[in-house]
């Protein structure tokens, strides 16, 4: 017994080494996309009909309404219309692929083409664990998250407001939340997009985490700002949207609908909306700094028109989601969209169906950037400890999927036929032997033992045992490396912030 | 509140009827496949290579070898052999598409072709529900199951072994469960494989409740065997096998793998050893009757090498059942594998996720006959009474998910945009109230309410609300109809062969 334990943890220990060695996923699988080329057209034409005859709206920024002026869009009040074809002509000096850097160079991921990149969840303000069940979020559980999200090979960005840490003034919080991703982090990380001075504190942060010249140079911050659908954008998120242009930074262009409410009750309709919102928002980036990276976002949740609740797990949100990413395709952008989402506010059988159907949907269409991969509860207004765990054991499957399927001449294994013969068993084959540590994936949450096993081992029920492994990895994190003047300078930079902001208040 | 309440229960209601009207699912979307035309080409050699150098052994059968033989495929003792090209000259003469009929012809579903069939759990000698636990299943589960089935919209078939009736004494066993699936149940149903005297039994009662002359013409029964994997064929399956074949009726040859025991290690093996499998036993049966109803089956579960325990929801699962669709669709058969298969042992998050990890792999490859598509836990040892509800709400979702997207006028809502306009809402627009009863499938197992909502609705977790259901669709089921001198003449038989086979022990 002792043994077996010992070969399943040097097992584990080996299969995590190997998953880090990775700092991104390359599929070598097609996508799977369900729109063919005349729905295609009838969608790009739609969504060129809207911005030409409706328009967007731009709200609260004079200087937006410029720029489009001054590049031949009709300008009327607020409303911005675009001839057909426009758009795609800015677009196109959005690069199909970029790298986003995070402090540690190991750890920078590839934004587009055939790499995908998981990421937690983002602006939960309550959590959720099973001991403690359902409370407000703090600055402690923004920590922790961060931690375990580190801590899991499958989880390749830190993300951003991971939860919302409630506990903090709001005017500092972006301080506190960029300082612990890179403190307690090492994986790239998301910029704050509340109000433009805190997307620049979170650029002079990476500054001094990474140097000046070097953030000047690159993109170091993936921030994502929504569209208020239908058709409008809001000064808050059009600054952040220039602040992030400006300086090269990318910005996901990510229109947040409620099919039924914020878009119309359609599959079909909702795919021209957001197309046209992200061409729209996307070419505002476009000319403001030409080659800015941009990516395509979307989050679509059909509203249950018998609650008017938000739904998840649902045939037409992935239907939304692979069509949406080969529309990205044809306009030269990567994509982003959402991975595990539920509705459930507990970690039970509803969560894992859900969570599975959005997850294996979004990894199957090739997302590129999937958000909110890992922890999601109630709908993003939850992050559940044990659910971060339990996502990321299945996005760890998914990862090895795309890999696709060896058919090398070891992986034929025509010589264990030959050894074995009718009737015979494989388990002692030299081809076994050779290949059984990394033949078949094994996660590490499922049970597949003996029902008497199970129950001798306590009769634990998923989200149990995904307690105990939550409290082994936060006991057993240790924090990324990092120069004690690096850290310095972060500390310095967050105290003079604060005083700064909060003036006598602090 | 109340007329919230009217407004949902008739929606539902809707909807139930409208699932209703169609026995089986017919896709509109393409298959996913994994498999390219080299891939195809290496997997088909190595299954010709394995039936020509190692070949198969058919034991305790003479008439089989003779069989064999009469047609020139190389006997050597029970071992034999086939020339390349052989079985598939054979196989050439099985029907690409067929009906299974049901003794409700309303029923009847296609096997084959665009049509997928949804069908129950079988084979497990345990029940579990949250109230009672695990324990054995007797006749009461069996009967109970198969009512919960035929209440199930999503549900097309009604299986075979739903569970082992273990108070039955085994002789008589399958007179039971076929009185059963024609009693309390009018959908198609499945033949006992156990004995050819149960087989022939299995045959006659569907004669007295479908006509002999109508039995005779059609496919009213779908039976599976399994081979011995490796290579192996046994007695107990080769006379089911040769019974069904004799009398028209549908086999389907499902090679039971768990990999890395009974296949080598690898996908790219496993593959070419159950083609080979699936190769040599339908061409028998086709030499047996020229044109009989046969299908391809897979069940393939990859060993965890830590544990020695089969697993469920993995990447080489879903890998393996795509590439053998291919493989079958190469063949002209009918394709039949695994839907919601998990290793869990109670309804917890293991078993939603990995459950809809093996279902929409299963729908996504196009499988024609989704078996255990509703009830498994403890991967096929156990049937869940709540497991059975929360799955068949997944299978209803992803029946509408392989409907595709309707791109029709109606759907892309031009006007609807333009009655709306920036920053309005879609609740109220023409199209959205014209269209939102039909728009957005909706379940009935989630909770997608507030949290307060579900906090005031008693916090259920979703096995909860499923045990909910398990009661009051055993509580509305209403038999189907059936003509009293039908029902008698099976009492008569059951009675009378149960009186044969028991003899004086009765």
């Amino acid at each position: 017994m002792n043994e077996r334990r010992g070969r399943s943890a040097r097992m584990m220990a080996r299969a995590e080494r190997s998953a880090l060695a990775s700092p991104f996923v390359t599929r070598r699988i097609g996508i799977v996309s369900l729109i063919d080329e005349e729905a295609l057209w009838i969608i790009e034409r739609n969504a060129d009909r809207i911005l030409d005859e409706i328009g967007m709206e731009f709200r609260g920024d004079p200087e937006t309404l410029e720029i489009f002026r001054k590049h031949g869009a009709r300008v009327d009040g607020e409303r911005v219309r675009f001839d057909p074809g426009w758009c795609r002509d800015k677009i196109r000096n959005a690069p199909r692929i970029f790298t986003q850097h995070a402090r540690n160079a190991a750890r920078s991921v590839q934004i587009g083409g055939d790499a995908q990149v998981f990421c937690p969840s983002f602006g939960p303000p309550f959590v959720h664990d099973i001991e403690k069940g359902r409370r407000y979020a703090t600055f402690e559980d923004f920590k922790a998250i961060t931690k375990l999200h580190y801590s899991l090979a499958a989880v390749n960005h830190s993300g951003g407001v991971v939860v919302e840490p409630v506990d903090l003034p709001v005017p500092v919080r972006h301080l506190h939340m960029a300082h612990a991703h890179l403190t307690h982090s090492d994986k790239p990380f998301m910029g704050a997009v509340t109000a433009p001075e805190r997307a620049r504190d979170t650029i002079e942060m990476c500054k001094l985490a990474m140097g000046t010249g070097f953030v000047e140079e690159n993109c170091v911050l993936y921030s994502v700002v929504n569209t208020n659908a239908p058709l409008v954008m809001d000064e808050t998120m059009l600054w952040a949207l220039k602040e992030y242009a400006k300086s090269g930074q990318c910005t996901v262009v990510s229109p947040f609908v409620l099919g039924g409410a914020m878009s119309p009750v359609s599959v079909a309709a909702t795919l021209a909306q957001v197309l046209a919102e992200v061409m729209a928002c996307v070419s505002l980036i476009q000319l403001i700094r030409p080659g800015a990276p941009a990516v395509f976002g979307t989050f679509f949740s059909p509203l249950s028109l018998r609650t008017g609740a938000p739904t998840f797990g649902t045939p037409e949100g992935t239907q939304f989601q692979m069509c949406a990413k080969t529309l990205a395709d044809r306009l030269g952008l990567p994509f982003h969209s959402v991975g595990a989402l539920t509705a459930s506010k507990v970690p039970d059988a509803q969560a894992g169906y859900e969570s599975q159907s959005q997850l294996m949907g979004a990894v199957l269409a090739g997302v590129n950037f999937v958000i909110h991969a890992t922890g999601c509860l109630e709908g993003l207004l939850t992050t559940g400890y044990e659910k971060i765990v339990m996502d990321a054991d299945r996005c760890a499957a998914l990862q090895r999927f795309v890999q696709g399927i060896d058919f090398s001449e070891a992986a034929q294994a025509m010589d264990a036929f030959a050894e074995i013969g009718p009737g015979g068993h494989f388990l002692g084959a030299r081809h076994t032997q050779e290949h059984f540590e990394t033949a078949f994936w094994l996660g590490d949450m499922s049970d597949n033992g003996t029902y008497e096993q199970w129950v001798a081992e306590g009769g634990m029920w998923e989200h149990e045992r995904a307690s105990q492994k939550v409290r082994r990895l936060l006991n057993e994190y240790e924090a990324p490396q990092m120069d004690i003047a690096v850290r310095e300078a972060l500390n310095d930079f967050v105290a003079r912030r604060t005083k700064e902001i909060t003036g006598d208040k602090a």
